[in-house]
């Protein structure tokens, strides 16, 4: 085992059966904060070229936001400590890959977010990520809920600044670099949910993936919700884009999107006046539960492959955002507990699942970066696999009849 | 052109032919800040005495603010970037000359408010500014807009910290030292309002004007106000001061302001219960717009002038603080596209305008100090000049009744 | 008089004639804070061994916390400036005397709070000290008041970084060891509570005391209420811990409470379901008004005593909130102005008062850790000396009828 010193970081020794170097960058527990801090391959004498590096942020309300930029030699992938360990946007070959162009251009520090703002869409501030976690309190859009209470949009999560973040790094092939952030959601009387998030990509590797566990650290049951809100913007979304997705149902949203239905597959172009269609998918796995969606561009050479399993994450939300690009030219694949509608018309539909005193739930989804029409026909194929013969039904009728509710 | 390298700043060396040295202090695009910064008329062999600091505050609620402070020779402004750019104060021979004391007494960072506390009045924990762009999404007392949202009082843009700060100091006489920053109103589907302020002053001026630069970014028209709430008190707010200013009409904001329509002119001293009278002012301009209102002292040897035009900000709300010192003895001279009723009773009046998809709107205010009987005479009789013959008519009816609405 | 001067502080020379080294680490009004801090008592060349130590939080919600560490040879108490001059707990030879475990872990900067979140509750994010400051421009449950504005539950004076944080060392026995600092409630036209909040411990003693004086620097009267809401758990809560406080009266804060009012002495261990039970008290003092009330463990070896003036704190709350140790099992001995009613409940009660134009009021109260049977029975005696032979009434019906209020 060879471990390096750096003057920069805490560096913990890792049991030798390991054979790890890890570092914690930040530790509310022991008061532990590095600073900007960088580490590469060449400083663990490790030969696959990599790098890690948290840089703090300045400038409007980005400021004293911190970032984790890992560089695996093909990705280059940003995290956002400061707001729920959340993915910026991934780059290849210096241009973005994952992730969209918001209006909102800063990397927002939560300081200056109040969520419960514009009755409760607060969240809209500073929304602007591949990867949002919507959760874990409640998710979806804001409302009322039946105790009195606002839900703010898509819940707290990734407004929390993460209360530990340590970089791990196997000394090993394949080098496995993992980050893991501890999101806390604690509120006397009202939340004890922690979400230990872990980060992991390999050197060389055109995939990352994501493990998170959720405890419930109070004494009480508790109800949770988890959206992965997984975005996607240029190059990937484009006129001609096509979206594919193991599911048995597709249902529309609202009654808005009832007549984007039978084309749910396509994108147009940045359409002004599109405003958002959302579909309501029930996806369907393989014998584990495992399960895809694929977006890919019109050539169908470039893409990307969201994994996840139905039994963490049973329903797929749809979010086609294609307006024109200055409001935000995004599709979502969002797997999740839940849909995106409010907390209180989701109990109704059993979309509301309770965490118990002391248990913890998994959590893992995989992101792909297709680079080629045989990356992109493999993921496709999968796909197809897992879809067998059975055919996406498509029901008309909103699941939820916003109509109705108030 | 000399340009002198300074150590602890980002030197731009601009283009040849503007012969000017450019700092950019921050700048969230890139990343950049420069920190606790200073530059003199000495280091860019410039013979005419001034400089410009960087300043970043502690303590209390002002942790973490950044101010600018610039001396021209004569006076000595404390800009705040963040706090939406705005104008802290101004000084002269070391005493303040422009401003007021405000219970608020420190520059309250914006990341300790919530705007829409108190039923939206967050707004006040802060305020104590010499001028604040209220504005741009939308202006005014706060209250439930149409569409069920609350729009906290005087918009967001003064408590929004700005994302780029950009000094730059011409190396030729007159070396105007201009300061830009750009202030983001960037809320995902709500609004792109973007304000490219301007602040400039040229060594040893009695007078400092804003150049403010407002662009809907969006693909969608939207809606905005500003008001520039210019506030001012001791040494030039006191019992006998007077205000004048060119307008064709005066109206009481509400009833409680009827009986103080007569002596709208002139200011009681510091006066227990008085709380506030404002009034509604439609102003008159020269052929090109411009018109001026000047508040002096009793001795009429002390004063400043606010110069705008009519055709960027049609109306002028005077607002008369003249309670106790303690509550804050001010008074406001306010020039806007708005009166300063919440934005549901602004519609009808036609007092919210239109931005349209990717316009800009240009907004000049400029401030003169009035230091001499002189001074104050001569800006007097540009006052009367604009005001012709016409006469300011009285009206006594309130604008909006808001004894009626709700 | 022995004065060092130290680098890294801001050393004021005291006048001679106090003998004494004043610090000053944070002060708004001069831009002022002297980062991380420490002084001991070699430095200032005193025997008794004392250290005074400033620390700035990293990690989470803490980032940007200022710490203040007292260890004064017996006790080691953490003061938070960042957070109200609040204390958030005693350690004694290394563990925990004073204090308790909340679900929060984290000291969490105020800029991550909004105080008026779930409707009013946004307070409970931060909750996890030893002694809050509940105040002071009102305290207790949210509520819309008559005026239509939400209280937020316990006010703002804790969630109010510190404008002022000055250190302050007797340099003649006993070497009291002072910090002040200034918490300000400042908000235009609606408060001007200025509280100069200060701490005092002598060297080696189990005994500290806190000396606030609110002062209503606005040119109206106010106002006001406060509740220190002194908080313990384990080790002195316990299965078969005691309570004891010199009174005339106690009652149940609501119908809940009622079937603990015969119990209310006694405290059970950590109880699922229990949630909280809240008395009212009416405390008696001794001939100039001066109370106690005592905590104690079981085996009567371990404790604290409450000190306080019945002449400027009125009313005592207990707080029996026993449930599991992971919902927080933490009982509170609460001196106030006030109960913890919302303040509209308590204005018909006479408990919100007023505090004139310039007026200041004056709280005092003293915290003494028991450490032996024999300063616990001392403590005990004292209280039943001011008990005298008058009983504690039990009143079974609640103050104000929370069922019939809306």
């Amino acid at each position: 085992m060879k471990l390096k010193t750096l003057v920069s970081a805490l560096l913990i020794a890792a049991p030798y059966f390991v054979n790890a170097a890890q570092f914690t960058l930040t530790d509310a527990a022991t008061n532990t904060d590095v600073g900007n801090w960088k580490i590469t391959n060449s400083n663990l004498g490790i030969n696959a070229p990599f790098s890690v590096e948290k840089i703090q942020l300045h400038g409007g309300k980005q400021t004293g936001v911190d970032t984790l930029v890992i560089n695996n030699g093909e990705l280059e992938i940003t995290l956002i400590p400061t707001r729920g360990m959340g993915i910026f946007n991934v780059k290849r070959h210096g241009k973005r890959i994952l992730g969209w162009d918001s209006p909102v251009k800063e990397i927002v520090n939560p300081a200056f977010i109040d969520l419960e703002s514009r009755n409760g869409l607060g969240w809209l501030d500073g929304f602007n990520e591949m990867m949002v976690r919507c959760g874990y309190e409640w998710t979806g859009h804001p409302g009322v809920d039946e105790n009195g209470q606002l839900l703010s949009l898509h819940g707290r999560a990734q407004n929390t600044p993460a209360s530990t973040v340590v970089v791990t790094i196997d000394e090993q092939p394949p080098y496995t670099i993992t980050v893991e952030g501890e999101i806390s959601e604690r509120t006397f009387k009202k939340a004890e949910l922690v979400t230990h998030t872990s980060f992991s990509v390999t050197p060389g590797s055109n995939q990352f993936a994501i493990h998170d566990t959720l405890t419930n650290k109070a004494d009480y049951d508790d109800e949770y919700q988890i959206i992965y809100h997984s975005n996607f913007g240029h190059p990937i979304l484009e006129k001609g884009a096509k979206v594919t997705a193991a599911a048995k149902e597709i249902s529309p949203f609202n009654n808005y999107a009832k007549k984007g239905l039978k084309t749910w597959q396509t994108y147009l172009g940045p359409t002004k006046g599109y405003d958002e269609m959302v579909f309501n998918l029930k996806p369907i796995g393989d014998k584990d539960g495992n399960t895809l969606a694929v977006l890919h561009n019109k050539a169908s050479d470039t893409g990307v492959a969201v994994g996840y399993n139905i039994k963490q994450l049973p329903v797929l939300t749809l979010w086609k955002n294609t307006d024109t690009r200055q409001q935000g030219y995004v599709t979502g694949i969002e797997p999740g507990t839940s849909y995106a509608y409010n907390t209180k018309y989701q109990r109704p539909l059993g979309l509301v699942p309770t965490i118990k005193a002391g248990e913890s739930k998994h959590f893992d989804v995989t992101y792909t970066v297709l680079r080629t029409s045989k990356e992109v026909k493999k993921a496709l194929h999968q796909v197809a696999e897992i879809q067998g013969h059975k055919k996406v039904k498509q029901v008309s009728k909103p699941l939820v009849d916003l109509t109705k509710v108030h």
